[in-house]
């Protein structure tokens, strides 16, 4: 411990400590950057001098209607700059945010009202039916409804609710922000989108979206002034914390209510969008784009992506568009991506196959997470031999505070000092961690672990496959047999005999699936393919064929 | 105050709290970097493992001679690979580092050693004449020396001292570092060179290193894997954080034991330098560099100067040889660099003088450092109208801890809750700061101000002046008057009258150099020009004129 003989006078004071938080890059950006454009959405633009208003006036706003430090404020809302303005005038009067993904139903989203104790919720008119029908499903106090009114997106205010416009203009635009003391105060609660059981409310500290702010910069070889494209919801894990980091840089949060390639596309070229963040599914959409959408851009666009490596097919398709994708890693838990694909200068040259394996690393942790590495059961790391499995365990600054009014799920969760994710993967030597499979994809067929990963990745390689997935199938002989589901490309035809016959030239037979199901897949809202619901299509199917799980 | 109704089981634990240290961005980058070069010294190349490896054993050898956790440990070292290494091999056993300005007499490197307490001095064969002498002149307990030798530099070493090889033999690779629990906790004292009276021990903490590092890759627009040339000595600042900073983005630390033009053409021809940082007389060293030094490349390197604003001509002479200098400003007390004067991309097509002039602004607060301002004497900002002049004041968690063993200073320096840098300046409606002097450069001259920094901006201009420095003399008519000392350029020639001359045409009468001395500058080992030394002699040329200050 570093404490010098006499450390007389050299305790924190006003000078030399402030508590971190990401409303300090508001603040700063407001002045450094004043007349920068900050926001996007179709023709609104807003300055760093507007932004910091606005903010301003709707934390005031807000305590005035009683918001007091440490009460939530939730969002029903789409990527609008409203969202992004949320972000910091929620927590610049104190209280925490609490965006809600908007693809959920009412039952959970009432759900989620009473166990967060939201005192004010900021609704898109689009969103209201949707507000109500939670409420009435709540238990508990239920939150006061503002409408936030997209006017650029057609909307015309009802008269029912008072209007976020009309609330930030009951703000003063000189009120002092209410600063956190102690780093460590609540900033956000994400819930979970658990696929069974009630979500959880994963609490996120000023600290750590600080430091996932820089930890993002540079992983994403992000230099001044970038232009962020919101396709990651930012209900999501508060899009990976983009809203707070952008003005770090002094850059442009260029807004993006629905994700159509044409919508990116043109947000490429007209706004010129350096970085977005999004599932493999969003460069399928940007792969798959009708020729009348696609548009001219002469630089690099950088993409993260996550939820699942991207298939060889897929980046092979999308890099020679002008998209750089680096995948990254995370949950809910960390702010969203904690482990990079770090690009090795060493592998430039490598193409295709090789080039796509090294892509689909999970990679190492960002530069601002302590640790991550892949243990057994029993705490230890797995030898770095690319062959042994083991869960991915992570600490340090980028993870969670814990799970609200949860402190047994929490304990659960941080069980030996690290936070454990759940997901299974491998570490090769050099220690580039590689998912083999999200915990609850795995398929056990004859007693053999199947990568659906692995599967999939072998299915996309079909020129007439758009999208698929792989999970469990019960079966009487196997327990399990992998059972895909798949998209095809608008057009082209193929036959389940054929698509097995294809994966089984490539994957072993235990691997190979053991049948096929052409359908349109369900997703969730930030793009992810809900397996869970297939998952259930493969069981009844098993049922049906006599088997039982 | 963001806390929740319910904190239950939200506490820091193991698995989301880790105390903030640089020394965390080398223990990652010897793991996702292993195999990179962390260090370049003429034929010497570390990688991160053999860093990391190296700085273990130093920890491990310096804990087993006796270094306690809260030791002092002192250097005095060139900017060498050993320099580098001992940055984290000191704070790995617990220690405090303490770089010696190599450049001290020996008295006051003596009350460096009793001031700090040093129990080990890690001392360069060519610098332990200075060591011993200084060890003879100190009170207290001598520290004891450990010889570096520079075989590269050509040396061998002597017989008389554990030389530092031997020490690393003695050391375990597999030794645990001793990692801060509070980041607060010390890190490194860096001496002020003061220019009266004794030198202040400033004291670093983790955290402001950490959040520092990432300020500079912010500031620097630095992007993964740079290459760092180390023309500000590593005891300077501990180099503006540089050595803690380059492990984090797996960068090169280029190491350069003498500063030559051809040291710095070669460096960025054959390492691919693409960072330095340095005082402007470091960008006269490139300008004027003879023709058998200079080496073409085709990359920007990006410059970070300080100490003073670089001249137009300067920045007229530099640019187009391939170098974008962006003017930083801070103190020891502020990790070095604590403002930057941020680029904004309308100022672009700026040119000659104008673009001068917006490049010569002191700037505006990193991205680490909450706030600069410009405050009148009782404490409160002067109006951004580009004409009040007031002091620098400075607050954030780039700020020291305060001065060791001087609380009474500490206290004067963080009056009111600022850190009081006491430079003048003024702020620009913009909110850019411009220094107009360092507190002690100011002259009053019949109750005007003159800024010295203005009167050698036009001297500058003279195409036979290679250097100047404009200090106060005492007058018995004005008080003070300029009174200019100035390096010729080789073979040029200009008398004193017509240099008076060329500066009346183009500065107002109070402020034109009424003496012009012909000389080579002193400078510090940071290529500071010693301003005291200068002042000294114009006091002694006032008293020959009867005149006594």
């Amino acid at each position: 411990m570093g404490w010098l003989v006499d450390e007389t006078g050299l305790e924190k004071n006003a000078a030399n400590h402030v508590a971190l938080t990401p409303l300090s890059h508001l603040k700063r950006a407001a002045d450094v950057h004043a007349g920068r454009t900050a926001l996007v959405w179709k023709s609104t633009r807003r300055s760093y001098a507007e932004y910091l208003d606005r903010t301003t006036r709707l934390a005031s706003a807000l305590a005035r209607r009683g918001v007091a430090p440490g009460d939530v404020v939730a969002t029903l809302l789409p990527n609008i700059p409203q969202q992004a303005e949320a972000h910091f005038g929620v927590p610049a009067c104190g209280a925490i945010i609490n965006t809600i993904n908007t693809r959920l139903d009412a039952d959970t989203v009432g759900y989620i009202f009473g166990h967060a104790g939201a005192k004010i919720v900021l609704v898109d008119t689009a969103l209201l039916p949707l507000a109500e029908a939670a409420i009435k499903k709540m238990e508990g106090s239920a939150p006061q409804i503002i409408e936030v009114c997209d006017r650029e997106a057609g909307f015309t205010p009802g008269r029912h609710y008072l209007e976020y416009e009309d609330l930030l203009a009951e703000g003063d635009p000189e009120f002092d922000w209410v600063l956190p003391e102690d780093e460590w105060e609540s900033l956000a609660i994400n819930y979970t989108s658990g696929t069974t059981g009630r979500p959880k409310g994963v609490v996120y500290h000023h600290r750590g979206a600080y430091l996932a702010t820089m930890a993002n910069v540079i992983a994403w070889r992000m230099q001044l002034f970038p232009k962020v494209l919101t396709i990651v919801p930012l209900f999501h894990c508060n899009a990976w914390v983009q809203p707070w980091l952008v003005p770090m840089m002094g850059g442009t949060l260029v807004c993006c209510r629905d994700v159509t390639a044409k919508a990116i596309y043109d947000a490429i070229a007209d706004e010129g969008v350096t970085h977005f963040g999004g599932a493999p599914i969003v460069l399928n959409t940007i792969i798959n784009a009708k020729d009348a959408d696609r548009r001219a851009f002469d630089h690099v666009v950088e993409v993260f992506t996550a939820g699942a490596p991207p298939p060889a097919a897929t980046l092979a398709a999308i890099e020679p568009l002008g998209f750089n994708v680096t995948q990254v890693y995370g949950l809910t838990e960390t702010y969203g991506p904690a482990t990079e694909c770090l690009w090795q200068p060493e592998w430039d040259d490598k193409t295709g196959e090789d080039r796509a394996a090294f892509k689909a690393r999970t990679g190492v942790p960002m530069a601002m997470l302590e640790a991550a590495e892949v243990h057994d059961t029993h705490g230890v790391p797995v030898p770095r031999d690319s062959a042994h499995l083991g869960e991915i365990a992570m600490r340090g600054n980028m993870v969670m505070k814990g799970y609200y009014k949860n402190p047994q799920a929490t304990a659960e969760a941080f069980k030996g000092g690290w936070f454990r994710s759940g997901d299974i993967a491998l570490q090769h030597p050099d220690g580039y961690i590689k998912i083999t499979d999200r915990a609850k994809d795995i398929i056990i067929s004859g007693g053999e672990n199947v990568s659906s990963v692995e599967v999939e990745g072998a299915l996309m390689h079909h020129p007439a496959v758009s999208l698929c997935a792989v999970v469990a199938k019960p079966d009487a002989k196997w327990g399990e047999v992998p059972c895909a589901f798949v998209e095809l490309k608008s057009g082209a035809e193929v036959t389940e005999e054929e698509l097995i016959k294809f994966c089984r030239a490539r994957l072993a037979g235990f691997a190979t699936p053991k049948a096929v199901v052409f359908c349109e897949l369900p997703k969730t809202s930030t793009g992810k393919i809900q397996k869970f619901e297939l998952r259930a299509v493969a069981k009844l199917m098993a049922q049906q064929q006599g088997v039982t799980a």
